[in-house]
């Protein structure tokens, strides 16, 4: 690989990448572009602009973006409806953010003739899978970068070094180390190493964010309800909000009954086992509400072949190949299931549990006149259970005879 | 089908089963044999050998058996092992029971020179299928009766009228109508019917015979170990249990911490939606800590294939295909992959959750020393996934290259 | 189920189905209106119309239609964009045709206000389930009458006399019983029973209509090219053709070289398991030159989702699921990796054979550059792949870490 | 990765793998053990005992062995329980063989106390994957050693130079290039590289070295009986033989008729399409046998399972994860369904093509009792099917009724 000549960097105005903006320009002599997006981790990001034009950066290298709602409309929301769980548990908060910020860095590169983008992520992790495969995806000639492969600046002491050899300024409780690390989004906040790494030792209450304990949580439960339109939520509690807004309000809701942390050992992509503390209190209500929707307006043959694909999908996805013609495959396919997946749920949020107590909806398959205990008029015919069966259990017997005949 | 000469029925020494009973004397003319098996339903079973007695059926022709050790160990753990959940939510609790009865139905049948099978599972369920699909692979020249789809008996007014021209008692609760209808063993108890046939409301509060309300529970978490050897639990809190111990004393864990409840619609093999109100406190307990286990014993190529294989092998349970060549196929490889799932599992249960917060194992696969954010002496090099991404992305940069040239 | 009014009949003009009209019109005592259909079975249908006629149905309830083109472009084409093959081997020549027939039974009922459809498909085939779901899925009250089911004409004699009291003129080649049974359409013949039913004995060569058999094919190979745009073949050596006549030309030249013929044991949806002898040459000829196009065009993502998705496919339209939502779920997957499938394909004809031999497409993905075992400049970095395999093997050596520790 | 000490080479005792064994020694100093493998390839081993003795192995360090028995028992026998095919068409005959390669050379190391292994495959190929990935499932500290991937020998000049200048003696036929490069054991034979790089350019005919052209092949048809016992082949024309023996056999007799020629463009696990032409004679005439038996011992639910695995199954050989636990998983499930897959098949041999024409069994499933046109006595009961249709569409009615009411 030729050496970068313009890079744009995914920004977050921390000290990491603060040293890698800096990196980039020693090592390489190449022009920096910065990239800071409002993903909804909860952070200012004037901070960032301030931090970038302090390194040198020129304000036309500076991207500053709210894309909160393009990360729930087109990222967050398709993703759920596919009902995506990986490896059982986990809702793939992390995974599902790092296409869109490879997709504005590589559009950014096209705007600004950049050559290259940067991350921070480091050699061991997802991350850099998923930065990288997006970009290839969207642009089969750009340069990615990952310092943490290439450089010599492999602990802590040689980054404070580095960073004071270079004027960036280094904020007072980053001299020492932080506990865990942490990725945060509107979809989930995921907490990882130094004191999480055993995974017999249960984490300490100081590594959750954005949820309460669940003993913290209030007394009593509280009822809403969320509307579906074509799979992706539209309203809470009768009131019509956007995609952002929606995963917003239903994160403080979560949050304040203690919904959705999850402590979790998952496999990366790269080979090994790491743990991982998340908490995803809006999506986990979402995802309850959506497999009530469902549960309703679905047949048993969509639903069914949904299930069978989502260990594929939520793989693919965890994978980095959100930008592959197979996701994109799966996706028409879960795409086409949510036509009339529409109408409203209620759910019950208490103490760490959302469940769902009850949906309707216009495009409900459910008929009481089929399944109901009482007499019935004609909906149903007993009888043709007899046939139905006799026709399924012909194979088992045939098989059973051929047993009894071998003996 | 010719006439039955010899039935063997599933007896619960209830009323419709003593109906069932009665009109199957009547209708064919034919000797019953009673079956009634103690599955961990929690009710007694000597006032059914009263009852069956009652209505004439000689002691030889009476079995009633203690089937909780066979149930748990046979039928549960096999399918805990696949994390077995059917559309996303059910654990399949009335499903996995019904194979076993029927494998006693026709051993009995064998036993006793019957040539049929007889149960009191109506036309409309999947019950009916269960059985007889059961039946049909274990015999194939086995005759299934299920008066439900054959008899006039359709309402409760003909239904008392027919037990009281037969002297069949009736209890005083019985003379008006259930208000919703109960399956119970030891993994589960299932409500369906009247009072839940509408899904848009919520449950009463009486329909819960297993849990307490989450409300209700305890106001301080309670941490509890289970231990695992092949992916079955073989103790908890360090003493070792059977199968059927291990499981009830789950229930009472579970049960005390109102986990495992469950307000679903479901898509019947026979075709239509039913709304079933289910606990399943031990069980919900168990597939969360088999999961806890398998998360640092289970390597990734064999977990996604467990994932990937789980909802075919769920659909298979709920249909009745447990006795099927492609049931025993999939367990086959599940229980390949559990030869080495053991070890501990820590978990909180608290107001209707049971999550894992530890795991440890002697065969664990997770490696400190390949996740440490810590500088590591030689277990992985970064630099590899440079080249890994590299190749992971070139079929992705062939097609973005493929997409820039056709314009 | 009511007595019908009015019912569409697919009729044939053959004796059975003419024995079925007149059925029809005994009793029940409803009006009849036929729906005689070209397929491509390489019969004409004028001669339908005037049996029709001579049994007494007005003009107006007599329907002929040419439906080729929309058989092999809304059903065949799209079916083998999909490489669809049951249980390994069987290119679903009847299965494919039997929901356009269906569809058009039901059109037809609702332009002429008929509740019911009727075939001449028996009780033991998979034909009478295709015919019934596919009015289900489009109409959800029509009737399907299904007389081999229903009626007491069970031999050939009792059929006869019904024939000759009912005035319905029989042919001398049908007094004597044909030695096998055979459906056709412009994808293939299908011929089964009698003669064939003892899988053991080769086929006669009698019984093969459209191929010559290999042993009197031409002694030197013919080359023929197929292009394709977007999964579906447009043209046959440069000339662009329609559907119907691609598929017309392919059948002449396959059959010609006697290609597509297979003997087959396969398993009914009803249970059993029957062995048929088909004939498909321009569908296998379509098949391998579609594979070649993918084997340039698609991605490895795409093609093994798709190869995966296959079976599922095929074992759906199979059993009578085109009108499905997960036929269509499928469907919008698979039509979604076609939309860069085009370029031409080469292909040899030889006694029995197609074979494909040469590939090119403006859309190919097969890039010389990187495959070349010549000095490559750059394209691809052969120390890359060190890293990609190590991190494959990284699981692979911590579970023979964890064998060596575990001794 | 530290200097090897002892490295145990797969040696063929051609030019390019004595050219490695010097480079060995030189680059790393180390002492070299080789490993030479009978596979079936064709080639008489004794000459690379001469040719390591020549290069200075001493005799203790020259490992020469026949392998067909193992290769073909316990590797090409379970894979074709499967009908394992890749990518609809190649029957992974290189694939199979190096897991094999691997587990001797480790198991070699072992022996030597050898801390390595090397291997003659290039970067840019699948085998390097597959003998490193089998390698580190084997033994977790095991170094791989790939000299293509490492030395700077990058053309064929600096080869022959390399050569001369350590005195490895160079076959006159070794100096100018050969057009292709061959892969050669009992399953197959590959071609690829030079001449076949254009996947649009017909293979030249000297390619093919084990079957002769379909037109070159016998006037007359040949007709064979195989037999199967458990899935596997055990006699051909009634004779038993070992499994090499019979694998042997079949090549003769497929590659006298122009059996197994296959022109593909497949996709490397490495990321690019790649051109091969594959003979595999007597695997295409195995495939079509066990397809046959298979057909009559199988029932569906069996055999639609195999069908929905075999392609991740067929994908994980081909990328190298046969000594993995997700291919141990699927193979116990693939030989639970062979336990009764016995019996006997017919084929025909004709120009090119092997095809079923007749097959029979003591355990077949084949039931002319139920699917004779002839009428039945009592086996099935046409009017079952009604029903079995009634329930199966009615989730269909369900979905068209919300259509119809929808609007």
């Amino acid at each position: 690989m030729s050496a970068p000549k313009k890079v744009v960097l995914a920004y977050s105005g921390g000290l990491d990448t603060s040293i890698i903006l800096k990196w980039l320009q020693t090592e390489y002599g190449c022009e920096v572009v910065t990239f800071t997006a409002d993903l909804g981790q909860g952070e200012e990001l004037e901070p960032a602009r301030k931090k970038a034009e302090l390194l040198g950066i020129p304000s036309e290298n500076i991207y500053i973006e709210d894309v909160r709602e393009e990360f729930v409309k087109d990222f967050v929301f398709p993703m759920f409806r596919a009902n995506a769980v990986y490896e059982g548990l986990y809702l793939l908060g992390t995974s599902i953010a790092r296409p869109l910020i490879s997709k504005r860095l590589v559009e950014i590169a096209r705007e600004t003739g950049a050559d290259a983008i940067a991350h921070g992520a480091t050699g061991k992790g997802n991350d850099q899978v998923r930065f990288e495969l997006s970009a290839a995806a969207l642009d089969p000639d750009i340069k990615c970068i990952a310092p943490w492969r290439e450089w010599d600046l492999t602990s802590r002491t040689k980054l404070l070094e580095f960073a004071e050899a270079n004027q960036i300024p280094i904020a007072k409780d980053k001299r020492g180390e932080a506990p865990f690390s942490v990725d945060a989004n509107l979809l989930h906040t995921s907490s990882e190493g130094k004191v999480l790494e055993d995974p017999a030792v249960m984490a300490p209450d100081y590594v959750f964010q954005r949820t309460v304990a669940p003993e913290d949580a209030p007394e009593t439960p509280e009822y809403i309800e969320i509307t579906f339109e074509k799979g992706d939520a539209v309203a809470i509690n009768g009131e019509a909000m956007s995609p952002a807004t929606i995963l917003t309000k239903l994160n403080e809701l979560g949050g304040k009954h203690g919904c959705g942390r999850l402590d979790f050992v998952e496999n990366r992509f790269v080979g090994m086992k790491s743990r991982g503390i998340y908490e995803t209190p809006g999506g986990t209500v979402l995802l309850e509400a959506h497999r009530g929707i469902e549960q309703i307006t679905l047949d048993s043959g969509a639903g069914h072949l949904k299930d069978s694909l989502m260990p594929r999908y939520a793989e693919l996805i965890y994978n980095g190949f959100w930008f592959s013609p197979e996701r994109e495959m799966l996706q028409a396919a879960i795409d086409k299931s949510q036509e009339l997946v529409s109408g409203t749920v209620r759910l019950k949020l208490y103490k760490g549990s959302a469940t769902c107590v009850g949906r309707w909806s216009d495009s409900s398959l459910y008929s009481e006149a089929h399944v109901t205990f009482e007499d019935d008029a004609g909906a149903y015919d007993q009888k043709d259970a007899a046939g139905f069966i006799q026709l399924n259990a012909l194979r088992l017997r045939l098989l059973a005879a051929r047993k009894r005949r071998l003996g």
